[in-house]
């Protein structure tokens, strides 16, 4: 049950974005700073800007920046803007046969009911609560470390 | 977002030996009637009999079945049990040390909550309730093909 590394890495972007909201950032920057490849951060720089969370301005000096406030950034849409495959078992993909159980299962809509609640979960949580602000549970912890 | 295999397939033969709670069941039948190995079906039965959800009679007649009534086996459980990852992110795993976001970061326990929620959704349905009875919401849908 994991997220996978392109939300994962995409949600840290964004959270390092957020502690830099007054200054262009480059990919080299991130990439360095978190010691992930350039190549593969382009990929998630490339989908966070489609989706219109960040804006990349081009040119020496260019970089980018969040596109919207932090605030309303929700943590529930990244993930679903991100997350490629939100097929919780195998059955869920479109083309699967293989489950002889699949024209009567009743797993599946408890799958998607659960997949609903996590997803409700993130709903409650703004970008801006991962950067130093409490959420609405008012227990999220720490501090994000601005400029680390 | 995915359970593994491994969890899919466990919550497939629960499924199984629940529709036939009036004989033994061989993993051969499983394998067969899945189009499984039964290779892999024989570390998942493993993994659910020490967890005391099915039980084996060894030698010729031999086979399994439920080890419980399927109104006592939770299926948030059996995720629990069967999954053996349940770090939706790589922060999350104990030797993590790769960001620099880890030592203030506020989205593990936003995770971590989201997972909460996805499990106690979860908790509220037992096996008995993919088998032809309906969950809390009274909304599963179709029968289980007994016997399919």
């Amino acid at each position: 049950m994991q997220l996978t590394r392109f939300t994962d890495y995409a949600l840290r972007v964004l959270m390092y974005l957020g502690g830099q909201a007054d200054r262009l950032v480059t990919i080299r920057e991130i990439a360095e700073k978190h010691g992930l490849s350039e190549n593969h951060l382009m990929k998630i720089v490339h989908k966070l800007a489609t989706r219109g969370y960040i804006e990349t301005v081009r040119g020496k000096g260019g970089g980018m920046r969040l596109a919207r406030r932090a605030e309303m950034i929700s943590l529930g849409e990244v993930v679903r803007d991100t997350e490629e495959n939100m097929d919780i078992a195998e059955c869920f993909a479109a083309d699967a046969q293989s489950c002889v159980l699949l024209p009567s299962c009743a797993l599946r809509s408890v799958l998607i009911e659960a997949r609903k609640s996590f997803l409700a979960t993130l709903d409650l949580y703004a970008l801006s609560d991962l950067i130093g602000r409490p959420g609405p549970s008012g227990n999220l912890g720490g501090e994000m470390t601005r400029g680390a």
